[in-house]
């Protein structure tokens, strides 16, 4: 092994992110891990016992990327909450976009490692939910917002903007009147929200 | 041919659909539906020149029967518009989740056929809009609504919709909650309607 790295699970993780965007997820085994990261792969199951854990970690940090942009938004309870929500849902789009459009490949690639990690995509979801929550609640408090049940608001918002966060819509994100199409919707959410 | 019945494209139209949900869409062919109708394959091409022809009809007729109770909804001018919006929403929903529930293989077959009939998909979606849109303009007139551009809020609630009524996310028409989710959304944009 590389003696200047020391081998974290996240060194591990990046490494394994570049071996599955060089053979696929088909191809890529824990081995070709091992090897890119000079180590035996006794070395990487020490950390990750099995392919599947593997697997899953790569979701997790996946999803992560995405989360951390997005709680920063949620906890900043400063600004006018009207203004948080707009950003921080297109903030979520842009991150979904920027992904599908930057690398379909590995794009897919995520997308199968995330249906596998069914409860970890439920966390991320519901921790979403949570955000919106909370930016809610910041909004009754300044008295911007009028909402009754912040949950089930939030979880509504979250399914009324699935068009331009659900990958199931990925082929729509390239069209010409998104932008147009997202101001019309956010306008018309937030609208619903006004005290 | 059976002399008792006129061979009509609507005739032929039905007896495509059964040969279709008998055979599959891969393997239904046009001698199918003429056996069917006990007529030469020529008497079916008259009215349909190709197969691609019958297939896009098939397709049209299809999102004709979901788009005539959603006309009558629109049409009635005279009951409140946001009552209206609400009960064409929401029987929007139901004709596609019973579609897609009550005979999955041949959703998949009109899915499939829709998808090659983008043209007429198009115009279907459009023609939604429009309904929607008369809905808002109803609204304005009665003082209950306060859009400014009612084509593009109808389209903002189309979208914000989806999750409802579009094909990809026919798997989560199952759900337990959904009838919660839905009533969450549709709360959330009639109050964004609101004069």
């Amino acid at each position: 092994m590389n003696e200047a790295v020391v081998l974290t699970p996240e060194r591990i993780l990046e490494v394994t992110e570049d071996v599955l965007r060089r053979y696929g997820l088909a191809k890529a085994t824990v081995v070709d891990v091992a090897r890119a990261l000079d180590v035996s792969h006794g070395s990487v199951y020490r950390h990750f016992p099995s392919k599947a854990s593997l697997r899953e970690a790569v979701a997790k940090r996946w999803l992560e990327r995405i989360d951390g942009p997005l709680r920063q938004i949620a906890e900043d309870a400063a600004g006018p909450a009207p203004e948080r929500l707009d950003r921080w849902l297109r903030t979520l789009f842009a991150a979904k976009r920027e992904r599908v459009c930057d690398d379909p490949e590995m794009f897919q690639t995520y997308l199968t490692l995330a249906r596998e990690a069914c409860a970890a995509v439920k966390c991320h979801k519901d921790g979403l939910i949570d955000q919106m929550s909370a930016i809610l609640v910041d909004g009754v408090k300044q008295g911007v917002f009028s909402v009754t049940d912040t949950k089930a608001t939030a979880r509504a918002i979250f399914d009324a903007t699935s068009r331009f966060h659900h990958p199931a819509h990925a082929d729509e994100w390239k069209d010409a009147d998104l932008p147009a199409r997202v101001d019309a919707t956010l306008a018309l959410l937030l609208r619903g929200l006004q005290a």
